[in-house]
């Protein structure tokens, strides 16, 4: 019986969580808000503390906001390396550069332990019904060890290579263009709104041609709803697109659409809208162009 | 019987052109191109013509590069309106500002013929099949005499205003998504090269993940096969996402990344590519970051 660990319960992880218990894992889930561990285990995961499960565990999911929090589960003060037993999986999948998804490889493989490099893709819905894209890579074993937690997560798993590296690498290369996509989005359909055109036509018109793209079909619905309830927030981007700029730097790689893309999320957020949805970027297009939105009710 | 006239042989005229011959419609050929009119003879259009047919024809359709070809078919030296019939109808494809398109409509009206702002989406291919995208507004008379030939022609037809302009201005909005879409798969799909993730495997992963787009989908497969024959050439969109900006700006509208991808096209056309497939803004990225695409026999 596979033993599961998964530190991360919040809007993707406690989906992810669920679909393992679906699968008759057994998982016990941790988070800084206890609420959600009182949550999860309403909803089928192992009672008691994911801390005293860990020497016991077979696979360890950590699916935190960056690196910087992947570090402090993995190898902090308290990190959980240190008391995993030989031969155990880490799947990490939080957005990082490949460099830091080697680093952690390496510091796991020092402990005996296995790593998969693993972003995920999909956003909440596809994550609560084990329906993620997972890019994933890592050593063979790696992906052995991890199928069961595989299976019950993801949709499709992608094996981009036999070290870590390249998963993150394709989910900086995917987050780049949905980043530039939602602004995209953001400025057609106001650019439109210039026009005459309304939200609901530019979306009934684009969806059905050449201009579309499935973050348009995925984030116009929420303007034209003037629903910015956050799936998945602005805040996700200047993250995201930074860490793909970062890479690219490294590279010497110039990306202009990316950096583009990057000011507008950031403007969104000094705008105050960094905990919304992201379709709110949106709203920079339209306050810069005296535009209302859908629900828009400022002053 | 219908008689149509269409002006405009190219890579799109010349399939709506057999659409419509398809569709049992007496339909007469023009273009600059004698080969072209040959061409289309040979495939069932009306012997003879254009010019002698005008005063008979019902419908014109006008499927030139851009707003100064569209005016000189119409009001030039030899305009085509001077002879038209009352009530008959001309049916305008190229890309054009809104501004523009009330003109001609007005222009129409007052020699009291019927217009149609009618822009295309949707490649030679759908163009061949009949299966066309039209963003059409116009009187609701100028819809009526126009039904023939749109049916032939389009898959879908959208009916976006009663007079010339939402049209025009819905293919604009379009536009500036399609070219920001082409232009940011190449901003990635090189940047994927710059980590080791090949042409293909972008694509394989990409195109099932949430950043993809229609034009991503569409394009991307070109570069890989090194195909850069032009069904839809880079020199379309310094014209097309110049007409958005040109809205743009009498808009007082700010669009930063519609602005950057035309930087793109623009420094593709610089380096002599300008007539190559617009998948070849690729070439812009690799160009700047080093890289060799495939099929590029760059010394």
């Amino acid at each position: 019986m596979t033993k599961i660990g998964i530190v991360g319960l919040g809007s993707m992880g406690f989906g992810m969580a669920c679909s393992l218990v679906r699968a008759g894992l057994e998982t016990w889930g941790h988070d800084v808000n206890p609420d959600a561990v009182t949550g999860f285990q309403a909803e089928g995961g192992q009672p008691g503390t994911l801390h005293d499960a860990v020497p016991s565990l077979d696979v360890l999911v950590v699916v935190v906001l960056n690196a910087a929090q992947t570090r402090t589960v993995l190898c902090g003060t308290d990190g959980l390396m240190a008391r995993m037993r030989p031969g155990a999986v880490i799947i990490s999948c939080a957005t990082v550069s490949p460099a830091f998804a080697r680093e952690m490889e390496s510091e796991a493989e020092q402990q005996d332990l296995l790593y998969l490099d693993a972003p995920i893709s999909g956003g909440t819905v596809k994550a609560a019904e084990g329906q993620l894209t997972i890019m994933a890579s890592g050593r063979p074993a790696a992906f052995d060890a991890a199928r069961p937690a595989l299976d019950a997560m993801a949709g499709q798993v992608f094996t981009l290579g036999d070290q870590a590296g390249p998963g993150s690498a394709m989910k900086s290369v995917n987050q780049m263009l949905a980043g530039i996509h939602i602004a995209a989005m953001g400025e057609a359909l106001t650019f439109g709104m210039t026009q005459g055109i309304s939200p609901e036509t530019f979306l009934e018109v684009i969806s059905r041609s050449a201009g579309t793209s499935w973050m348009l079909e995925s984030r116009a619905p929420r303007v034209i709803a003037g629903d910015y309830e956050a799936r998945s927030s602005v805040e996700i981007w200047p993250k995201d697109l930074g860490i793909a700029l970062d890479i690219a730097r490294d590279a010497r790689f110039s990306a202009p659409l990316t950096a583009t893309a990057l000011q507008q999320f950031l403007a969104a957020s000094g705008m105050g809208y960094g905990a919304e949805d992201d379709a709110a970027v949106a709203k920079v297009y339209a306050r810069n162009a005296g535009l209302t939105l859908p629900g828009d009710d400022t002053p």
